[in-house]
């Protein structure tokens, strides 16, 4: 249940993405707010750190994480495109995927990397199902304002 | 660990409609969008109906429904006051929440309201854990809208 929700959620914001032009991800979800090309970037750079979190493998863009996890919008002056985001979180969410995908049912309530074995024996709830639930969560809630982008008919 | 997630989407929820006033809560999101109070009016609603739908008990405020889920926000003239929907909104959730806490777990796994107990087994991931995850994405949808109305310090 956990997965296909996290798998409608990404289909849910890719087709917002999608429907996006390159210039409306340049505008703000409400004044003063982030814009549409920093929450691609933040969701890019934290589905991106599922892969370690998950043990599945290293990070590969862990270069966006300065700029769109510790850092707010606009702190930045130089940030990567909005073509090559665009294409950087769809390789992302691919391999993620595959993994998501071939992982064993019983695998899920195993540890995430962020919890060491001892500690896991006492908090089991701990483990990788429950990364994926918080990650489905944290993009709805990211996706609830990417809405706000589309202009009205 | 759905149960849990459950809970703290709505007690962040809860944190936001603390913090704003009734007057910040008629403010919309963003230009043209939702207000506020249609937001927590949505939210009760569907929360409201949960209890039928998760075969707990029946709707304590129907009368939201076409308000709320059947019309958009601005389409009914009058609605009840930010006063009662806090209040209906507090009601509802401790109802909800004292149901929750006492279903025992392996009852999560049946079937929810809207689907025939032959159905149910041919799709038994249509059961109430389903509902509660379901829901808790959509908490957490309009919980990153409602985060827009709070004034930037």
């Amino acid at each position: 249940m956990i997965t296909d929700s996290w798998r409608k959620q990404l289909i849910a914001t890719n087709k917002i993405f999608d429907n996006l032009s390159d210039e409306e991800l340049m505008q703000e979800v409400s004044p003063g707010r982030n814009r549409g090309i920093y929450l691609l970037g933040h969701l890019t750079a934290v589905h991106d750190l599922m892969l370690p979190l998950l043990r599945f493998e290293e990070a590969k863009y862990p270069e966006l994480k300065p700029v769109f996890i510790d850092s707010p919008d606009k702190a930045v002056e130089a940030i990567p495109s909005a073509v090559q985001l665009r294409q950087q979180w769809k390789e992302v969410n691919e391999t993620l995927s595959n993994h998501i995908k071939n992982l064993p049912a019983d695998d899920w309530f195993t540890r995430h990397a962020n919890i060491s074995e001892e500690d896991f024996i006492k908090e089991p709830h701990r483990n990788r199902l429950n990364v994926l639930l918080d990650r489905t969560i944290h993009l709805s809630n990211h996706r609830g304002q990417l809405l706000l982008l589309k202009k009205k008919i």
